[in-house]
């Protein structure tokens, strides 16, 4: 299992239409910064990411989340043969929205992607054209590498999180739901009720029932602690 | 004039009991982290400060401002002959708090020991203590150097700003109040009132009568947009 | 005057067929390691280069100098209007030498396109066709800004510097010659002779007659320090 | 098994009297100016580090090695209730090598103490020394924390190794020796002779044959090849 040392980053939606978002390049496990904004701020709805890189380099530009006008996104997985295809995945990023493009990853470029095919509308309508696009790109270019999306989408009331690939290996996405969320002692506390989701890419903890793994090919929508899975289909 | 180049930093106080800090040694105009986070935090009190190093390194943990407790403190100047005495200095800071000492830079090694001497108590009795101790140290060393403390503190509630120096040279010292006070367009407006200062190493804007400075040898204390300036005196 | 204060970065010939690269986000005057690798190096050409940002973010990737094979290039200016126009620019680039597009800059983006006209043999030839194609898609975009090259590259062999701008405005570039070139005291010392070349965007010193500046619509190429100083024609 | 993540360094003999250094805090396997630097630099005895803090903090200042004069020091392990003795430890330094205390480790004060015990004449007597004092300043400040050192000294000549814990537990140590050592396919294979040592905190690949484990309480000295094992007494 990789280390996940390769940057970090948070993003949160506070007293602005747009979230804010911080990125860094040290481990999260040693950012005192971190350490003092988790403190600090309050939110009702935050990414956090933790990146293992798939090839490109270490920069602020390149760590999640992404953000652009009040969507957030973020991703594990890869695009495969992204190396020789990464110009013609830029090339169909609309003009203005390609302006935004900061850093060098494929998870940008797919968000960048999805932007243009309307994320900020209908989220789940623009996720499956963004695959369909991608996936079309990469079987021109003949790669054998696969697609993996595991991927959570914010618009400051939602999250969206995609689980998808193209040889059934997703990185794995869980999540729980409760009145209240909190850890306490290493542990993580659901109260009884709906006003809170936890979505995750592992388990927070070792509890056997206090997490829900998405499956292959899924969608989740949460509002809230409403949460809706439902397939993802092309 | 020296380029503040050489890190920066944040305090604030926010929805907790103590203040938040952000450092990084980028400089502050490159720094995408600090617009984010100066879009997002709103507070009611807040230091920043931008760092043009005396001799010690440029890393987070000599980035200005300190904070211990509740109390901030960030400043302009230098302790004279500061390499030679450094551990004096430290050898009288309270163990308690010694062990608070991340960096290495004159200035927290001077607020630590005001804090030894009670700065969340008496600011201004603290701050007399500690400039006259530091000022024994540096007469029994031999230095020729001067001792300048243009520095700010704030507990939360209150901002002190000192102007002192051995050799009557500080650092500059300004503040202008308002009921409200806002930059609009590189210009800063102060509306009529007293519910907002700022204190300032230099005025922000060219201003002649927005601006007050504070004379050599005396110290302000501020309550909101409430300004009180006095003699400080060894 | 900007400071250049974003990043800089450091590329040499020593052991290997291809130059050694060292960028850093810090200010160059704050580096630690720039200082000890200063010590230590021995290199018969290298380039520095200390960066002010038109624009791009400071990251390691958006610093100079360049590096492909055994080539070397550095800039000052910018490609006008280069936010519309750096897909059409990429686009350009030949598909095995854009795999090496690590940042986002107009500079990085400029080199790689020579890279593809051939900078690696005919370096005038490659400088030319380079700044054919960019002025052709500046003019299809619109921009009314300028693009101003002030621009060195290196083989290993041989250092090119080209001076050239659409607007008459380029950065300024001046050369010294001599047998040996040493600074000494923060005068740069210049022995008779025909051994070493130093190229600079501005005088280190104020000796008038030991700079001589290469004007605006020229290209220096030094070999040692034979220098020869020509017409840059499109 | 922690991740050695917070921070790295090299230090190399070249062409000075006295070694170069670099430091840099992101993860070693990160940094692309580690990977340039490593092609280019060419040296007859170096040192690289990769650190897992015990408690102070990320910075550059507190990556291994510590340098001084042509002395290089680095450390696995700890100084058992570092955080409470530090003051008694640094008190213990003599003035003139404290001015070189850059940051804040327990590392970097035992080879400061061990430099001011003479660690660049007689290295073996001087770390005596150093144990001493160390394990005299814990005793007093009654923890019940060990000490582990697990260390590498050079002089630019010869590496000792020393590895000793008040608790026999220490960090372990290895090395290998031949008439030439290189890595080839992630194998380390070794020439037949005694010109060349390679001295480790853990064995590079699982040769059984190729690492010789030193024992607890021991000290390695090396010259070249030329390996000498000892016991480390008080």
């Amino acid at each position: 299992m990789p280390t996940n040392g390769d940057g970090f980053g948070l993003g949160w939606y506070g007293s602005q239409s747009f979230p804010g978002i911080f990125h860094d390049t040290l481990p999260a496990w040693n950012d005192a910064n971190l350490q003092s904004l988790s403190e600090q701020i309050q939110s009702k709805l935050f990414f956090a990411h933790v990146r293992a890189s798939t090839g490109t380099s270490t920069s602020r530009e390149n760590c999640h989340p992404f953000r652009l006008g009040r969507m957030l996104f973020m991703h594990n997985g890869l695009i495969g043969g992204y190396g020789s295809i990464r110009r013609d995945l830029e090339q169909m990023i609309p003009a203005e929205i390609f302006q935004e493009r900061c850093g060098t990853t494929d998870s940008e470029a797919f968000f960048l992607l999805a932007c243009g095919n309307g994320l900020e509308g209908d989220v789940k309508e623009a996720l499956t054209r963004t695959v369909e696009q991608v996936l079309e790109v990469m079987a021109r270019s003949g790669t054998d590498e696969p697609l993996r999306m595991t991927a959570a989408i914010a618009d400051g009331n939602r999250i969206y999180a995609l689980r998808y690939s193209s040889d059934n290996q997703s990185p794995t996405l869980f999540y729980g739901t409760g009145g209240a969320i909190r850890v306490n002692n290493r542990r993580v506390e659901f109260k009884d009720g709906d006003k809170a989701a936890l979505v995750l890419s592992e388990p927070l903890d070792a509890q056997i029932d206090g997490w829900i793994e998405i499956p292959e090919g899924h969608i989740l929508e949460a509002r809230g602690g409403i949460v809706d899975v439902s397939p993802f289909q092309l």
